[in-house]
């Protein structure tokens, strides 16, 4: 796994299709690495995804529940968000987490990097994990419809287990949290809370 | 978590702004709950993701170096490939870990269904665990440039753990096999396997 091959596109020309807030549709003429020519349409994602396991000292978890436009479901998730263009990852998921669900938090640790659809998106998103949870009033946005619920961790992870919970980031950062609390990576009254049934 | 409170956008007009074979891409003139008008574009994916953690009898799994031109980076991966329209998610990705990695397998159980990047998309993956492995001749696209390796199974999610495989879909896929080895929710001889270092 140590020698990388180079770069296999030879890019010939760049036409962009659509632009806007949040992403920019670009069609580009390549050679692929056989010589022969086609065309790659590449998405680029304007602002990192970010998501937090936000966990009370019960060991219960922050859910939000919303509608997902694109896909036309309701899906409960972690607390997500994305950062603005500048802001810092850990700066907007901490905004995301008091408007969303009312908490700041005393320690948070990122533990995982996603590149959420790398054949056509450079989506990134960045998870956190985040405890010693302090309680004020979730802030909204006017566009945002949420319903808030806080459940035990292994509940959560049930949904995931049972396909409830479909949400990418929400599920990568519920089972890395659920293997730090089984590997030693967690404090030990952090892991014993979310291992509880 | 039990009342879903109605579809909080009302849609005025669709815009098809962009098509190809792959993706598509419309902006909706709507209404939010709050009544204002705003803008809100979706890109429709018209493959199904899928992916596979293949597992071999000593507890390795199969995985795949490739570049992704969207993020520009080289991307150690489990195998993956798109559903054809029409095409069931299982036949899709026992086709594609035959071309890939050269593998059949005996044993397949779905264990995920992730929604990607539901904010913008409308991207499904599913996941796959295979195991009882055959050995075969990989026959890789003209496109595709690949590297193959087989790593012992803790030793990639180690790379999980410390960031160096990214791609969303193998990373909630190789903890999710990784729980379902630690709850009792594999076969005896195959959890250990897994868990072995």
């Amino acid at each position: 796994m140590s020698t990388i091959p180079p770069f296999p596109w030879t890019i010939l020309r760049s036409q962009e299709e659509f632009d806007n807030r949040w992403l920019r549709l670009t069609t580009h003429d390549v050679l692929n690495v056989a010589g022969n020519p086609h065309l790659y349409s590449t998405i680029h994602i304007k602002r990192a995804a970010t998501g937090v396991v936000a966990i009370d000292a019960a060991g219960r978890v922050a859910l939000v529940g919303q509608h997902r436009f694109p896909l036309r479901i309701y899906s409960w998730e972690v607390p997500e968000g994305g950062a603005e263009p500048g802001e810092a990852p850990l700066e907007a998921i901490q905004r995301e987490l008091k408007e969303e669900a009312g908490l700041t938090a005393r320690h948070w640790q990122q533990i995982l990097t996603l590149h959420l659809s790398n054949m056509l998106t450079d989506e990134v998103a960045y998870g956190f994990l985040a405890h010693g949870l302090t309680e004020g009033e979730a802030e909204p946005e006017e566009s945002e419809v949420l319903a808030l619920d806080r459940v035990p961790f292994q509940r959560a992870l049930a949904m995931v287990d049972a396909g409830t919970i479909t949400d990418a980031i929400s599920v990568a950062l519920l089972l890395r949290v659920d293997r730090m609390a089984r590997t030693g990576d967690l404090p030990a009254d952090l892991a014993r809370a979310i291992l509880a049934d």
